[in-house]
C-alpha cells in the first residue's frame, strides 16, 4: 500500500473522495476548485469552502502576532471566494484551544478575525470550541454568493487565451524566509513590506470585482496559494490545456528584487514555487484586453499579463530570459506528509 | 484575567463573538443554535453548522475503529440539523492528520463517512486536509435547508408547554463507560446495545421529519448531546422559563437499567448528564399530543413525555421519585478547558 508522502495532498484527496457519488442535483461544483458551489435559488450560486490552519505547520506562534493570524485566517478564506467571482457573506470558526493558549491570545486572535470582518463585510455565525492536548488549530469555513453568468473556476482556459496576474509574486515567501533567516541583508523598509505581503496579505476582492464587472471574457481563474507553477497546473490540468509563461514579464516588487539582488538569491524558485502569494491568476480571451487595462488602471490595482495558454501538448512551460524553454515540473502540492 | 476553565466553553463564545455586529440581513440566527440560519431564496431556509472531534478529547483510536469514527462524525453533526427541523444536504471536512495516522486508517474512516452520506442522502463537497503534529482531528461542517414556517429553534418555549424526548437516555455514557472499565458486569447483549449507542448514534432525522409534518406546534427543539439538564437549561434561558421534569417518567432501555442496577450504579447522573444522547428534547402546545403519539407510533419512533415548562423564577427543577424537587444546577456545558 502507498504511504501518505508519495500519494500527496492531492493525491490523498483524489482516493479519499473518488468513491463519493455527486447525487445532489443542485451541486454545481462539488469538489476540485477554490470552492465548491451549489444553487439555492435561481438567481445566484452559493460557494464555500473550508481551510485549516495548524500551529508549527502553517504558522509559529513565534513569527505572528495572534492579531495578525485571526486576520490572516479570514484573509486566504476570502481570497477562495475571490478566485471564483464571489462576495463573502459569512464565516464560522473552529478553534482548537491547547493548554498553553492564555485568553489574551484568543482575545487578540478575534480582533483580528473581526477587524477583517468588519473591513469585507463578512458575518460570524457559528463555529466551535474545543480543546486539542498539543497544537493549536483553527479551521475556517467561509460561505459566499456568485451570479449566475459570472462564476470563475479553474476549467474553461482555451489555447490562445492570454494569462494574466494581479499584483506581485514571491514576496510572501520572501517574507517567510526573512523572518526564519536573520542573517538576511535587508533594509527595514523592504522587510517592512515583504513582511506585510506574508503576514497580511490582502485577499484579491476588489480585483475580482472588477473582472466580474468587466466586458472582457475571463475564462479561467484561481488564487495563488501553492505558488504559479502549481496553480497554473490546476488551471491547465481541468481545462485539458498547456501554458506558456515568460520570466521577464513575471512581476515583481522592488523590495523583491532589491533583497534577491542583495543576497545573491535566486529569485525564479521564489516566484514560481513559493507560496501564499494569494493573487489571482487568471485566462481571457484576448479582446477585450485594453478595456482591462484601463479598469484596473482607474481603480489602482496591478495585473500583469505574463503568458498564453498552449495546447496540452505543450505541458505547462515557462521561457527563460536567455530564451530556453523549460517545462515546469508537476508536484503534488505543498506536501504536508 | 479569567482563565478558560473559569470562563468554561459558553463564557468563552460570549466573550470572543460579542463585538460581532449581525449587519447581514438575511441572517436569521446568527449564534447560540444547533445551527446558524440564512435566508437565500423566500421558501427556505439554509442551515450551516461545524464541529470537531478530536483524537484523546472527542474520541481514542483504542475504543472506536475508524470507520466508526467517520460514521459517527457525520451523524453527530446529522444531529444538529435534524434538531432544527431541516433536511441535511452538503457536507465538507478538513482532515488534521497526524504522523501516525495510516492510508488505511483513512480508507476504513472515509468508509465510514461514504456510508452515512450515502444513507443519508448527504453530498461531500469539499474539505481541507492538512497535517496535524500531534493529535488528529476531524472538522465537519453541515449544510441543510429547512422550510420557512417549520424551523424550530432552541427559543419559543411557553409556560404550560410539555417536554418530549425521542428515544431513551443515558444509554450513550454508559456505553462509554463499559468501554473505560472492564470491570463492570455486563451481558454480552446489553454491551452490544449500550457500545452501539455510544459508537454508532442514529440522528433522529425521521423524528424531525415526523414533526414538520404533523400538526402539532413545537415550539422549541435541541439535540441533546451535552446531556437532558445542560440541553433543557439552553432551551429555557433561551426561551426565558423554567422547566419541571419528573424522574420516574425518564425513558430508559432495558440494557440501561439491567446493567446499572447489576453493578449498583446510580443510573440519574448518566440520563441527566452523561451526554451524547443525540435524541431530540422538545416542547409543545398540549392540543395535539394524542395525533403526536399516533404518530410516532406508526412509524415504530419512541417519544416520551417527560415534563412541564414553566415559569422562569421555578428555574429548571427534576421531581424524585420520593417527592422531593430538586433544583438542576447550571452548568457551562462540557468543560473542554
Amino acid at each position: 500500500m502507498a504511504n501518505l508522502k508519495d500519494l500527496g495532498e492531492f493525491g490523498l484527496i483524489d482516493r479519499l473522495s473518488g468513491k463519493f457519488k455527486h447525487q445532489a442535483s443542485k451541486t454545481v461544483l462539488p469538489l476540485g476548485d477554490d470552492c465548491a458551489v451549489y444553487s439555492t435559488s435561481p438567481s445566484k450560486y452559493q460557494l464555500i469552502s473550508t481551510d485549516a490552519l495548524v500551529e508549527n505547520i502553517h504558522f509559529k506562534s513565534s513569527t505572528i502576532l495572534p492579531e495578525q493570524l485571526g486576520q490572516k485566517a479570514i484573509a486566504v478564506n476570502l481570497s477562495d471566494i475571490a478566485a471564483m467571482g464571489g462576495t463573502p457573506k459569512r464565516v464560522l470558526i473552529t478553534l482548537g484551544i491547547s493548554k498553553k493558549i492564555s485568553i489574551s491570545f484568543l482575545d487578540q486572535l478575534y480582533k483580528g478575525i473581526h477587524k477583517a470582518c468588519m473591513f469585507y463585510n463578512v458575518e460570524l455565525c457559528g463555529g466551535d470550541t474545543v480543546s486539542s492536548p498539543k497544537s493549536f488549530f483553527i479551521n475556517i469555513t467561509i460561505l459566499g454568493e456568485a451570479k449566475r453568468g459570472k462564476l470563475f473556476t479553474r476549467k474553461g482556459a482555451k489555447e490562445g487565451d492570454m494569462i494574466f496576474t494581479t499584483g506581485t509574486l514571491g514576496d510572501s515567501s520572501l517574507g517567510l524566509k526573512i523572518l526564519s533567516n536573520k542573517q538576511l541583508k535587508c533594509s527595514s523598509k523592504s522587510k517592512k513590506y515583504l513582511l506585510k505581503k506574508h503576514l497580511n496579505p490582502i485577499p484579491r476582492l476588489k480585483e475580482s470585482r472588477l473582472l466580474t464587472r468587466s466586458s472582457c471574457k475571463v475564462t479561467s481563474m484561481i488564487d495563488i496559494s501553492d505558488g504559479l507553477t502549481q496553480d497554473l497546473q490546476h488551471i491547465c490540468k481541468q481545462s485539458g490545456t498547456g501554458a506558456l509563461i515568460y520570466e521577464e514579464k513575471l512581476p515583481q516588487s522592488q523590495a523583491f528584487l532589491k533583497v534577491c539582488s542583495d543576497n545573491n538569491s535566486e529569485s525564479l524558485p521564489l516566484i514560481l514555487n513559493g507560496g501564499e502569494d494569494y493573487e489571482l491568476l487568471f485566462t481571457l480571451a484576448s479582446d477585450g484586453v485594453k478595456n482591462l487595462y484601463r479598469q484596473f488602471e482607474k481603480a489602482k490595482a496591478l495585473v500583469t499579463h505574463i503568458g498564453e495558454i498552449t495546447e496540452s501538448s505543450k505541458k505547462v512551460s515557462l521561457l527563460r530570459k536567455n530564451g530556453e524553454k523549460i517545462i515546469l515540473p508537476q508536484s503534488s502540492g505543498f506536501n504536508h506528509f
